[in-house]
């Protein structure tokens, strides 16, 4: 068939669009960081009915700033603090790009060989780079896989731990701290467990392991089927870190599934000096962490590492006439198919070789290091003002923190930072206690964003006293 | 922080990368469809260890040829005939690309409203597009999602309609023909199901609707939940198409939650012609079909349409501190997070918009009819030629056929077509028969292309009698 836009269409446009994207990321901190729109704005810009003939390109290009950057929120803008940071660069746009122009469906070796193989060697790769146990590259027992996100990848480690229970669904139980990620509540939900327990944290936010214990032997004797229990290095409130060697002696003795949450935290893991904050490793089954986060690397890119892959495959293998072929019957290769849900993948890994390579491992670590600084200088400042108080420790490159003038205060301010169109930050709660979640991860954040933003605090909080 | 890549670089780099695409994909037929590697010969190209240092962009680009390349199957080539196709186009490249550049993550309404409006927009002219239920637009009681992939929109309905069963899941049970995709059996089990049934069909390969009903009655009898039946609307065998409306009447009866699996012949409904496969949709509560199949569109691009989106909301929607805002309190978004598993997501629905408006709805009703008039066209030159039997009917897009000397020749013809690197077909099979898949279907297939695969089978074919 001929092709609706030519390849010298395609040159031109698509040069135009690598320069539209250019400019955008050069000047995205010119941007409100919130949008200002109004529920059903932006849909009200687009026609009820699709084109019965073709559009021009340019005029679907120029809607990109007609019609959808009034309702961008700017997460790459280096003025975004809010949430988790869901960073990108050029190397790895540009291997999203390769991956977009291949095309190719990885769900088999033999569906493109090259698919499979370079998601092996990156994943083997990045076990050296965090420090992880080396059972867990594809030359050992166990194996990484790129997900969609931590919530896929845990959700899988929940299937393959309800399977091992081999209890009736609705006795099985998950265990996490209160101060997990909502995605274990989730997942374990759609796992179809009877129960998540959460369980109480001490006064930095970490899980109390003799409280997992005992919540553990409680169920037993209930009757239930403890099956799994997730550690969180890096919490979404605060990045509080459970003590993971300890749970994983909990684990190991009431043999269930232990799996870490280091969705966040786990790209600072690249530099030494964090790893101890996931020792226990050898105690763990199975591990999350998300490059699209703070590694450089736009999503969707999760990592989901077993230490051992055979109940993985056990559990998701299912094999139907039109995909048998040599290669899986030789037992030589990976077949990426049976350790998630979804049978066709992308080519993902293209982005994260890009990333690894051009930066080096040395340019992400002073690339961690940077953002880490800043959060311990504005935890810094903080720390030294009446007028606030960080409420929980600064670990990585989050900061936590409250007004000391009461709960009304720390709501007004984080609503004036966010009106203010110059930074965004989130408002959350610790149980009732309302506090501002400060994330410096975005790419392009350097020392004047964050002192920028710091003005920005000093300047609209309520004075004390 | 000063970027690595500055943006005179990214432009650089990036209108090469383009340059480089535009190149594969008009050559694509150059490569042999199919990749000569042996297990480890990528891998065996790329280094045990990540580089300490940066790495010149232009060599990291230049593995694509020198590392990816000899390790690719085309699936871009127009010689590309198996599975089903997984097909892109240059405006679907551009929507991708500028969704990387913009990097926002569409997890609520809240943090990036562009995101969740574009894709309530899309969505519901392909409600228009392809004869769905009105019900189904977002503007009224249904809606559409995208996600990843057709295993994961199955497995989202199987979740829902386990959690409507109200029964422990090991009563629960759901039900498939016996040419259902895996995705049904693998969606279950992952569910935790007690059982999938797998229904017989007739003699071109439909579902029977009265060996369901019976099938239920026996399962109710026995003290089982039946919860769930899949419709599919064009298999992977042999694109067979079940009766919607009989199969809808016999779950409508029985309380159980319909879904419908028009993963591959979803898209072919944007030409009224084929509308009467999916007659009795209004009996039917949920509808998968895969745009990155044969839309044009690159994956992952996966359609999930409820027609109530009530159930689905409840299964799914966790609202922890850090995810609760003004808008998704006002109940006037939708927050596309509580309509599937993952979190995170992509702004994947700009290709689509891209794809709509550049061809517009005639621009693809022509490629679809196009290839559909070459499988018609091969289909009567192998049932012309006593050396082959045409096994199943050619509904759409796709000939199944066989070798009339038996398995073995018919074996022997696949594996010389693949062999040949000039095109690239599945040898499946039916129970123990095997068979020859084609399925016409990349974007650049056309005539010229499907003679010279027939010329290919008409030589490479052995003799009868």
């Amino acid at each position: 068939m001929t092709e609706h836009m030519s390849p010298e269409e395609f040159r031109r446009h698509g040069h135009r669009m690598i320069d539209w994207i250019a400019d955008y990321l050069e000047h995205a901190d010119r941007h409100p960081v919130l949008p200002r729109v109004e529920p059903g704005e932006i849909r009200a810009r687009i026609p009820d009915r699709a084109p019965e003939q073709p559009e021009p390109f340019e005029r679907i290009a120029a809607d990109l700033d007609e019609v959808v950057m009034p309702g961008i929120t700017h997460w790459q803008s280096p003025n975004f603090f809010a949430f988790f940071p869901a960073n990108t660069s050029p190397p790895a746009i540009l291997g999203d790009l390769a991956a977009a122009g291949l095309g190719v469906q990885g769900m088999l070796w033999a569906t493109s060989p090259a698919c499979t193989e370079v998601e092996n060697a990156v994943l083997d790769w990045l076990v050296d780079l965090l420090g992880l146990p080396e059972d867990w590259k594809t030359t050992g027992p166990g194996g990484g896989v790129i997900q969609m996100s931590a919530s896929d990848s845990t959700h899988t480690a929940l299937v393959v731990a309800r399977e091992r229970a081999g209890a009736p669904a609705e006795r099985v139980v998950a265990y996490a701290s209160e101060q997990a990620h909502s995605s274990i509540e989730k997942g374990a939900r759609v796992a179809g467990y009877g129960r998540v327990r959460t369980i109480p944290v001490d006064g930095v936010y970490a899980m109390r392991p003799e409280a997992l214990a005992a919540a553990i032997a409680e169920d037993r004797a209930a009757g239930l089927a403890p099956a799994f229990v997730c550690s969180t290095v890096g919490t979404t409130g605060t990045t509080a870190v459970d003590p993971v060697r300890a749970i994983g002696e909990v684990a190991r003795t009431e043999g269930i599934w232990h799996h870490v949450d280091a969705a966040y935290a786990g790209s600072a893991m690249i530099c030494p000096e964090f790893r101890h904050h996931q020792d226990g490793l050898e105690l763990v089954d199975s591990y999350v962490f998300n490059p699209h986060k703070w590694m450089l690397t736009n999503f969707d890119s999760s990592v989901f590492y077993v230490a051992d892959r055979r109940p993985l495959i056990e559990t998701l293998s299912i094999l139907p006439p039109y995909l048998r072929n040599a290669a899986t019957e030789s037992g030589a290769v990976i077949d990426y198919r049976d350790w998630h849900l979804p049978l066709g993948r992308r080519f993902r890994s293209l982005k994260l070789w890009f990333v690894l390579r051009s930066y080096g491992a040395e340019g992400i670590r002073a690339y961690i290091r940077e953002h880490v600084g800043l959060a311990a200088g504005l935890d810094a400042r903080l720390a030294a003002d009446p007028r606030f108080e960080v409420i929980a420790p600064t670990t990585f490159a989050l900061v936590s923190f409250a007004h000391t003038a009461g709960d009304g205060a720390t709501d007004r301010l984080a609503a004036a930072i966010n009106a203010s169109g110059e930074a965004y930050v989130t408002a959350s709660r610790l149980g009732e206690r309302p506090f501002i979640r400060v994330a410096i991860g975005q790419t392009r954040t350097g020392r004047e964003h964050v002192d920028r933003l710091w003005d920005l605090i000093d300047s609209l909080a309520e004075p004390v006293g």
